[in-house]
């Protein structure tokens, strides 16, 4: 139904991996490399040419993209060359990643997204749609992100400095979130629907508000009706999580080990 | 002009009603239904398949996908199988509609805006541009949507729970305004630009802020000039709703009786 | 790589400019005009016919549009008919730009821009990724626009009244802030993220918050190491501004003998 090789153009040094499939009018530029049993929708340009291919036609060459293995890329995303996608990559339709990104493993990334490259994911990150990350943003391993939250990176509009926001590990930056210029934010925080965030957080804090000030410890937040925590969010959230399996204590043993 | 049939694809099983037109680059796939006198435009995907449709690409049947009479896609949506729009609905460019979603008549959507899919719009509802509606949300009739509002659902994230905002007939919710998890806003709410909504709302209350607090009564928000109330708006504007050859009391009385 | 004449579509009342690229997948509409040295990128679609073209598509007839020299429009935009670009005129993926817009030279427009049409652009305006620009907008030169800004139009939502902000030249908008309806922002300003603007600001006003208060004069924003002034801008700041060779008061004296 959708893999009909209709108005598709791959170029000749693009590698293309086992099984995998290409939709139609999708296409593939130079040096770039996708990963066997992956899946790349209709309408997609992989490999997009940096900026300087409009100046230096002639000479330019483009930088290798990597596409990791049993991935699905959905219709109409625009993936820059110079991008290191690991396995088991997805992402929604319409979404935008410049040059130099790198991504951990089972990385989702959401209809719309806007990511402004030079950054770096961890594995298991998840943004949903229409999220927007400045360069030089560093994501730790499963952070979530979720709609029209904007990862900022110039303190003093505009400036030459580019420092983006650093997300540890398991944190939850909630919709229509702002991360200030730098910022760096602990493990396990949650940040509140529609804060902007210009200060540091420490591990396990909750933070809401214009400016956000830290409420509390996440893991005082508890169920009204059966006063468990909600947080840490892996003991009672695994759908898609390497510990679905055997429960978030026996993972990270395993992997202490 | 746009209509040459270039580079069309249209699926044996779909059903095309009279006087359709078609774009170029335009996809249609298995099991959709086009109502009469309708217009696709080009670069749009109509019946978009389900996640599924990649894991079990041989079993797949495409749910069915209805676009009411009287419509007007503009370029480059996609709109997933399942959908069911009423008739005279139209959208602007780029919107991406997932499944088992469900719109009244003469539904307008705006450009961009990104639909998750299983919420239902009653009649008249207008998205502006960039509207982010969560999964499990309900419009009812004549609600107004304003640039970058997000309909959420999930009120600890991440978790299973998805309990999407109900918004009562002829509410506005104002630009850059969030919904929080199950939010029910009354009828005829005004939500100013830029709200954080996480406490229900009565009939007529107008609410604004981080968090959102009720301030008064829409009805006594009165010109200065002229002293007249600007709410309930259906008074004062009528520009395509149904009371427009009549006025609303009237229009009103016509549907009691 | 880019260039190769597939699928591309160009209306026979087009004019072409000399040395101008065409990507693939590209429609050039009726009487749209391209100045020389132009780059329009894969997928674009340049002069789409205004909504009466649905209504009388017999006897419409698609108003000029013009795309100034050495201009590079990258791939997946839609350009409406009636819009005139000046000469150096970027912008980045999948903008949207409504009808009879007018831009002065040097603009820069971001990814995902939802410009609505009858705005005023002056030169060297640059606005970065998913800023929505409604209708009657007014920018002077200079101006910089930071994601997710929103400018509003409606004070009475829903009316017919179209007011849109207008923005002095040099002013800063940074992300996530809110222009309300007719707001007038002077010269110089910084408009700190997250701010929801109602009021006017004078020139030189640094504002901040829900709503927006001034908290004082940009000129004492100082560097916490140097001491120097961040603002005016212009004197630290000259990447692609035409007082890059010469700094900003000499440039200032060269406009004004």
């Amino acid at each position: 139904m959708k893999f009909n090789n209709k108005n598709v153009n791959i170029s000749p040094s693009a590698s293309i991996g086992k099984n995998v499939k290409i939709g139609d009018n999708t296409v593939i530029y130079d040096n770039v490399i996708i990963g066997d049993d992956s899946i790349i929708c209709n309408n997609c340009i992989i490999g997009e040419p940096l900026n300087s291919y409009y100046e230096y036609p002639d000479t330019y060459e483009n930088p290798t993209t990597v596409i990791g293995k049993k991935s699905l890329i959905r219709s109409h995303c625009i993936i820059y060359a110079g991008n290191v996608m690991g396995n088991y990559f997805s992402c929604g339709h319409r979404v935008t990643i410049r040059e130099f990104t790198k991504f951990g493993e089972h990385c989702s990334i959401g209809t719309l997204d806007d990511i402004q490259g030079y950054s770096e994911f961890g594995n298991y990150c998840r943004l949903h749609s229409n999220v927007h990350i400045g360069q030089s943003s560093k994501l730790e391993d499963f952070v979530f992100v979720y709609p029209y939250v904007v990862f900022t990176n110039d303190p003093t509009p505009p400036s030459n400095v580019c420092i983006g926001p650093i997300v540890g590990a398991y944190s939850q930056i909630a919709t229509g979130s702002v991360l200030l210029p730098g910022v760096k934010i602990g493990k396990h925080c949650l940040v509140g629907a529609g804060s902007i965030v210009g200060k540091n957080l420490d591990d396990y804090q909750l933070a809401v508000g214009t400016p956000a000030k830290m409420i509390k410890d996440v893991r005082e937040i508890k169920d009204r009706e059966t006063g468990e925590s909600h947080y840490p969010w892996p003991y009672r959230f695994s759908r898609g999580m390497p510990w679905a399996n055997m429960g978030f204590d026996e993972w990270i043993q395993m992997n202490n080990e």
